[in-house]
């Protein structure tokens, strides 16, 4: 039996930033010097998705010499890491590959390149690389023969996994840039447990960890035994350093068509490194988590500190409130209250109590006086006091209005608050409560709203969310006694309705004979088709489905189709 | 020598009206009834792009059905029509298929697969769908052996077109949804001529007509003689029927391995059909119609008559409402003045002659007001009256709430009028004066804007837009003696220098070498970079080159790379 030990390094590269992101690889090489090999991320140097940038050709050649720069850092220990290489042509895919370079000992000592480009949901790497055609090598590492994969490559039937596995490989490595969604860490964990036991090879599964715009790469990277255990596993959402001592039977040498690069033999070890438990999270942390790193890395990423938001005394504000302060620390969240004169008492006290009990920053704005202003100069105008819509929509762009000039004056981010049960059907003002830079709940449905509060104030330091908020009927308090189940049906028939329609790709009929109602299906699903032109004008936000607005669900705001 | 007689038919199909696009279709029938061939644009009965509708299994069935009630209405002439063929699997492209359909007699003969899919620029169709690979097959119809292939089939290298020629064909058919930039139709003309020539065989080339969210598509069908001439037009813009007597010398009969499905015999004629020479358009002419038809088909396909725009008295803003009324009408054009106290008296009598010169309605609403209300409780927040950037944006946004509240009051559409130099670098007040529905100009950089303006001026009817319009310094006017000049580099200098960064892909370093100023190329690229958030949430707008914003240039909005 041979034993090989091997560093699951989960870094938080940013997208464009290559010195920070070289920097950061050179920060564990002292951590991960007794390993035989360290593997990293997909697009390690350069971050993910790169999207338009890889048909930038002085950026994809500013990525060759950070890699040159990573390998001149290199020792004994084998590095993996990821990144563009190539040369873009005529602004298209052509000539640019999604890489792994192998480092060692000063110098890259051999290039993978993808083979299975996912173009689905949020990728869109067809249109970025073209596929590895090169013959497959492999790499021998502490004297075991590994072959390198990266991420869609491990989840096609037509893999390179067969026959790196024919051709003698001892070990399978994969690096990812693998985005979360529910359900997705179980999804990752049966592939690769999977892989590793029909080819009884043990396979490392190294991810990416940390928001960009929309996803979040959630980490969780793992080692499979040839039984298919996962026998190791990282933390998610933080950047980490896991190594693991990982035993190899010892097979006859089989005959093999595969060049194998000579990297570094056998290395004589005493001890046993077994890297500590990570307990699973429940589906509300876990979903939890992401929205903070969302929250997190889209605010200092793109270099602010500091983020405020209109608190309206309702779930999703002081959801989106809680969000902010654990991700940026209390601190740095500002929260706007701007009751107008349909406002209530309640809500004013509630959004209050909100503010005091996460420690935020708070200040009141009785709109009044700029909406009676707009109202007198809209009624010269149009011949009539604007009622309605046109009113309701007018007290929420006076807010956006109020919202953007403190984030103009204060150097702040704005979050928007709105949910997917809201953005779905267009229960929102355009420039109103969705004027901001990142919409931190946009993908999470109404109930899974409530389900978020109520695990919040389960966590240690005791309930931050009145029961108040969370019990009281849902309301944009627009008009007078104005509540959201005068327009729409109960939140308990809506989200699954709409998660049929948007995640399902149901169509009217199919949705009737899932038995809901035909009205309230022509009624919602005509509401969600109108509202294309809405969500096209929205901020990014966290993506936690299958199919969140943004990127994943591309449909042309002109469409007659009612089917 | 035969001649065939074929038709084509330009429609300017509606996305996913396909009871409307079936009606569209037999609307001609009757014009078409002497030919032995119509040829209609890819997408014919569904609409183009579908964008993810194609994911939806029960859309791609309704337009199976649609194809069979289209092909039940066929008689002696022969239809070909496109559409989405197949049924999508697990919210994958795979299984359907981008096609035309050959209909004759009460029936659908034959399908052909699109079998080069397009994955750049504004094209995602390798998400969307699979490639064709069936066996190849020709059709005769009128006695002449024609092959059919889908638009990009036309201009890869590893065409079906060769294998179509070899096998047999006497005259080729392309349908297509080649939307418009600059330059695109020589383009076009270029490789119908050279496909003709090299194969010694006629080319008919026919493409959609009219406006789809950013695209036009603008129609411009031909036919090219096996000389590579160009021998018949169809005009641009404009649903069009053109019949066409096209010659086809009698060959020796080739071998082929490819099945010929016979369709219908020659038909003796005495008269021979060519159409009318159709001028070929300056290019300003092009491109202020591509403008107007974009407008109009947003507006009148969303279901609108009428829409509004600020009229500031700046060159952009005149250009936009000539456009408009151009589009719709003037009676359905509704401007709108907002001077704050910024504004110059030159200004207000400037806009006002614009508007009585188009004939379209205007008010003026002097915002202090409500300017003064929102600074007041601004400063009771912010402990200071704001100044800088946060009042100009102050401005702007209750231009864009007192827009935005004549839209919802009166049901119309509101225009923006910002060009593509204001948004690349941002020069531009978020849910200010980008909020609304159409960005008409946003592809347009400001020297072209110019340019159009004066085109305008010397057609037909006179000069619209005044020489003091076009003459004086630019100005946003939301300080006192502000000029663009002051923060941006003259147009002179800015146009080409963001022509060659966003256009051209080229670096810092590229731009410096290309002779720009390296102090002005670092200002200037690090603006385009930041404004990235703001476009990312403007409407969408005319695409008119090569790499508008929108769908075409999609770049991360966390982005460190300064390279």
């Amino acid at each position: 039996m041979s034993r090989v030990r091997v560093a699951m390094v989960q870094t938080n590269s940013v997208v464009g930033d290559l010195d920070g992101n070289v920097e950061r690889i050179r920060g564990v090489l002292d951590q991960v010097s007794g390993c035989d090999l360290a593997v990293f991320p997909e697009m390690t140097v350069a971050g993910y998705p790169l999207e338009d940038l890889v048909l930038k050709p002085g950026f994809v050649s500013d990525c060759r010499s950070a890699v040159e720069a990573v390998a001149a850092s290199s020792g004994s220990c084998a590095l993996v890491i990821g990144f563009p290489d190539g040369t873009p042509r005529d602004s298209s895919a052509d000539g640019v590959q999604n890489a792994a370079a192998v480092c060692h000992d000063g110098g890259v000592v051999g290039v993978y390149h993808k083979r299975a480009l996912p173009n689905y949901d949020v990728f869109d790497e067809a249109r970025h690389f073209v596929p590895g055609v090169e013959p497959l090598r492999l790499y021998e590492i502490g004297g075991i023969r590994v072959g390198f994969v990266v991420c869609e490559d491990l989840w096609v039937a037509d893999s390179p996994v067969g026959s790196l596995v024919e051709g003698g490989a001892e070990l399978l490595v994969a690096i990812n840039g693998s985005p979360f969604h529910r359900g997705m860490l179980a999804e990752r964990e049966a592939v690769v447990a999977a892989t590793a036991a029909s080819s009884g090879v043990p396979v490392v599964y190294v991810n990416l960890v940390g928001g960009q715009d929309e996803l979040v790469f959630d980490g969780g990277s793992m080692v499979a035994d040839p039984a298919g255990r996962i026998v190791a596993r990282a933390p998610r959402f933080e950047e980490a350093v896991v190594i693991v001592d990982i035993d190899i039977d010892d097979v006859p040498a089989s005959e093999t068509n595969l060049l194998t690069v000579r990297v570094s033999g056998p290395v004589d070890r005493t001890d046993h490194v077994v890297p500590p438990p990570i307990d699973p999270l429940d589906p509300s942390a876990e979903l939890y988590g992401v929205l903070v790193t969302a929250t997190r890395d889209y605010v200092t990423k793109s270099g602010f500190t500091d983020v405020c938001l209109g608190l309206s005394g309702g779930i999703d504000s002081a959801l989106v409130a809680a969000i902010a302060a654990d991700a940026l620390g209390a601190d740095h969240v500002h929260a706007v209250l701007m009751p107008s004169r349909y406002s209530s008492g309640h809500s004013i006290a509630d959004a209050n109590d909100l503010a005091a009990t996460l420690g935020i920053d708070r200040r009141t704005i009785h709109i009044e006086a700029a909406h009676a202003s707009l109202l007198a100069l809209l009624e010269e105008s149009l011949g009539e006091v604007p009622v309605g819509s046109t009113d309701e929509n007018l007290q929420a762009r006076i807010r956006g209005v109020l919202l953007m000039a403190h984030a103009n004056a204060s150097g702040w981010l704005v979050l928007t608050t709105g949910n997917k049960s809201e953005s779905a059907v267009g229960y929102s003002t355009l420039y109103g409560d969705t004027a901001g830079a990142f919409a931190v709940i946009k993908d999470i449905y109404k109930l899974t709203v409530y389900e978020l509060a109520r695990w919040r104030n389960s966590q240690p330091g005791g309930p931050v969310i009145s029961e108040n908020i969370i019990s009281k009927p849902p309301s944009a308090e627009l008009r007078p006694d104005q509540r959201d189940d005068q327009s729409l049906p109960p939140y308990e028939v809506l989200d699954p309705l709409l998660e049929a329609y948007i995640e399902g790709d149901r169509t009217r009929a199919d949705l009737v004979a899932d038995g809901f109602g035909g009205e309230m299906v022509d009624r919602v699903t005509r509401l969600v088709d109108l509202a294309e032109f809405k969500r096209r004008q929205t901020p990014p936000g966290t993506r936690v489905s299958r199919k969140g607005f943004g990127r994943d669900r591309r449909l042309p705001i002109v469409n007659r189709y009612r089917g």
